[in-house]
């Protein structure tokens, strides 16, 4: 493992201890969250070989988590320099500079940079909260950016994967069941036909949190509802499933 | 219970036996199924009074499944004289004719008979199957008509539901999870915004084969995923949830 420096708040977390793998975060810029490490298990990745793209990468979790399903090259995209700078670092402590790109930029700006349509993959964990009121944002800058659509919109990001993803490759995000009409009505708009969904309940009898959604560029309307994934069971443990998603055990 | 006379291939079977619910179907013209047993559970009703009303009636299950859990008056609309006549006597020997008036006609038919958003509820089991091929169809016309879009596509319904219940009123529907995509932008083309969704799964680890959905006429956009259905255990008996729902118990 080599060695980076550590900046002001910032600490080295274990992201899956068994495999030796670490990140650097901080709670008062980015920490990743369960739903990335969701997106990175749920996703369909091209295994061999191929492209994959990571838009609002943050810290590059989801990128260092996909590296461990597919031996494909992964670029992440972040728009916030200190994430970024922290997401090439975590790239260099896993020492994955040979697999894993960082780009800083806008992803409305991807498709020029990079041409249409050279990935096979474009997964996604976008901010989540809709036109925000100044005095509902966080005060803290880093994760208002993180959480709002302040820098993009919903439509921007999926007009963004659109453009970036090969014919019949896939787009992959995972957002709140809430916007769930939102999604949907935008991946057709955009041309991407959505293909499986997956609800995250934290809790067998409560409503679902969580949304995990999958698409194909040009595909067919075929859609599939997996099964549900729980959180927690009813003595507040993680559940089997997801303790073998945390850990890397699948 | 009146009598009623019944006709060639039909036969009386308990709809709800410890209430003394009968209904009269057969399987060469109509029976109902599990979805319309599940759709009349998870609709929202008006509970004291109002007015309900149920496209694509069939046998009229729904209407009677529905006058156990609401005073409204329901009326039923089905295009098959002689399931028109089948739901008229299901009516009849239930003694719900002060409630429940039975409809021969056309759904598109309706908003010029009914004029526009006289309904509390508009709730509907319409047909599954898309754009049949001639030999795809069942050779059967009538169980063709209840499960084909031959009378009337998707579209069709819900722009009927639309214009036939009132601002702020509930549409409710039951259909094949592989339309969810159609269903929700076609819900909120005809400004029925969704806002509840519920995937029943025929077992835990298995892909949801049903989808309930309920929207408000020119609702706003906060769609809740409720907790998921199972119908069956490991054991191939049915969930303590389902049996309830199925023998009224909810």
């Amino acid at each position: 493992m080599e060695e980076v420096e550590l900046k002001n708040g910032e600490r080295l977390d274990y992201l899956l201890a068994e495999e030796n793998m670490k990140i650097i975060q901080s709670p008062e810029v980015f920490a990743f969250s369960l739903d990335a490490v969701l997106l990175a298990d749920f996703t369909y990745v091209p295994v061999k070989q191929g492209n994959i793209l990571d838009l609002c990468t943050g810290n590059g979790v989801v990128p260092l988590l996909l590296s461990r399903r597919s031996r494909a090259h992964i670029t992440g995209v972040e728009i916030q320099r200190r994430l970024y700078d922290m997401a090439k670092r975590n790239v260099t402590i896993n020492d994955l500079n040979n697999q894993i790109d960082m780009v800083h930029g806008d992803l409305k700006d991807m498709p020029s940079q990079f041409g249409n349509g050279p990935f096979d993959l474009v997964t996604c964990n976008p901010p989540y909260f809709q036109t925000p009121k100044k005095d509902e944002q966080n005060s803290n800058e880093y994760l208002t950016i993180a959480r709002h659509e302040i820098y993009c919109t919903l439509e921007d990001v999926v007009a963004a994967c659109s453009k970036l993803v090969r014919p019949g490759g896939k787009v992959a995000m995972v957002h709140r069941p809430g916007r769930l009409v939102d999604l949907l009505t935008l991946f057709r708009k955009y041309k991407i036909e959505p293909k499986k969904l997956r609800f995250v309940y934290p809790k067998a009898g409560k409503e679902a949190n969580i949304l995990l959604i999958e698409g194909t560029r040009d595909g067919n309307p075929d859609l599939k509802m997996l099964p549900p994934l729980y959180a927690f069971d009813d003595q507040g443990n993680y559940t089997k499933e997801l303790e073998d998603i945390l850990y890397g055990k699948r």
